[in-house]
């Protein structure tokens, strides 16, 4: 049986970083106002078209690094949803650059990291990607590693995604504890062998893939008491 | 310079299965009449789960035969919807086993072939689903080959699934023409070295990825005249 999941049996904590820490739609909502009804379509299909893209090019082999997959996903919305405008392009591109953290998050990774836990995040962005959003929204203060895909040449869920962060950080990832708000990153997080947290902000159904978390809050908020920090 | 895409200049043709030759939308719509405005939303999650499930599990190594990730992805688009029918469930899961052929699709593969072109599916689906859905269909007097991505463990656009093709037909990817309506699958098998025609039936755009097909037609029904036939 597992150790209880206590911050007395855990090394680090590792967070994915869009959706989990940087709250991308509002940021993307800012921008893209003046589009009315489109809005809401364009947006949606550019997040699934860049996660479909990240994943399309790592089964072919066809790697490239996420901003270029953000752009060619934010072209293909534009386009299948008749947007034309190439100053709306520009703001929502240069929104990945300026995002802000979730108002529950600065706190949370501050307090867990005062008890000497490692704090990283790993994601999908690039390491120009990261170091822009962590420096505008304060947290690189509170993160020690910031962890990106573009090293392994591969998306998560790809298995070699999450064992970077174990040698990273230098601890075996039952010592990990993982958070993230994407159900498939979640899923796949836990099949690898982390302590997984699924931070459900949007009240969505878990995936039906081998792999569940152990625990699931609604914002980063309740980590350190779950972790009995 | 490549040759023409002629008859002439080819061995084979290598069909995609479901959205190519075969309708899984007509057959899912007559199953969930009762659902009303539900329908399209259960649907529409359905399908995308149903490949957002296959490239998942091909990229962590979790491979699982297409029945298994077609009922998976069923059982989220349900629960997401609301939807606790087990008989719909049971209906929609058989209509992949009576399959219907697009009314463009038999002739089509018939007149190719009786030029001595050889013919095939390759298709994410497994070997009992494909053995079925030809068998309702008719298709099965075109077609010589049903390949399935069971053979290597791998969904579509894993480059092992369009080699798989060229080793069963032993002949070269550029003495192939394949067809697909699904544009991440038309990409992919035109960067992979086929010659790609898309069957674009849902007058939708094609996606931004490396790979592109040579030509465009709407209905199979086009494809002996393009080929020179």
């Amino acid at each position: 049986m597992a150790a209880p999941l206590h911050r007395d049996n855990l090394d680090a904590c590792v967070f994915d970083a869009y959706g989990t820490l940087f709250d991308v739609r509002s940021a993307a909502e800012r921008c893209s106002k003046g589009l009315g009804e489109r809005k809401d379509a364009l947006l949606a299909l550019w997040r699934a078209k860049q996660l479909e893209y990240s994943w399309l090019r790592s089964l072919r082999g066809d790697y490239i690094d996420f901003w270029h997959v953000t752009g060619e996903s934010l072209d293909y919305a534009m386009a299948a949803t008749g947007t034309t405008d190439p100053l709306l392009r520009s703001r929502l591109m240069a929104a990945y650059l300026t995002l802000e953290a979730y108002a529950d998050a600065t706190d949370a990774v501050s307090r867990l990291r005062a008890t000497g836990l490692k704090t990283a995040v790993l994601s999908n962005g690039s390491a120009s990607m990261l170091t822009a959003a962590v420096s505008n929204s304060g947290l690189h203060r509170q993160l020690d590693w910031l962890i990106s895909v573009d090293e392994v040449h591969a998306y998560k869920p790809h298995p070699s995604v999450y064992r970077l962060a174990t040698e990273r950080l230098q601890c075996p990832a039952n010592r990990i504890c993982f958070l993230s708000a994407n159900t498939w990153d979640a899923s796949a997080a836990a099949h690898f062998g982390f302590r997984v947290v699924w931070i459900n902000r949007a009240n969505t159904t878990f995936d039906l893939l081998p792999g569940k978390p152990e625990r699931e809050i609604t914002t980063l908020g309740a980590l350190p008491d779950l972790l009995g920090v």
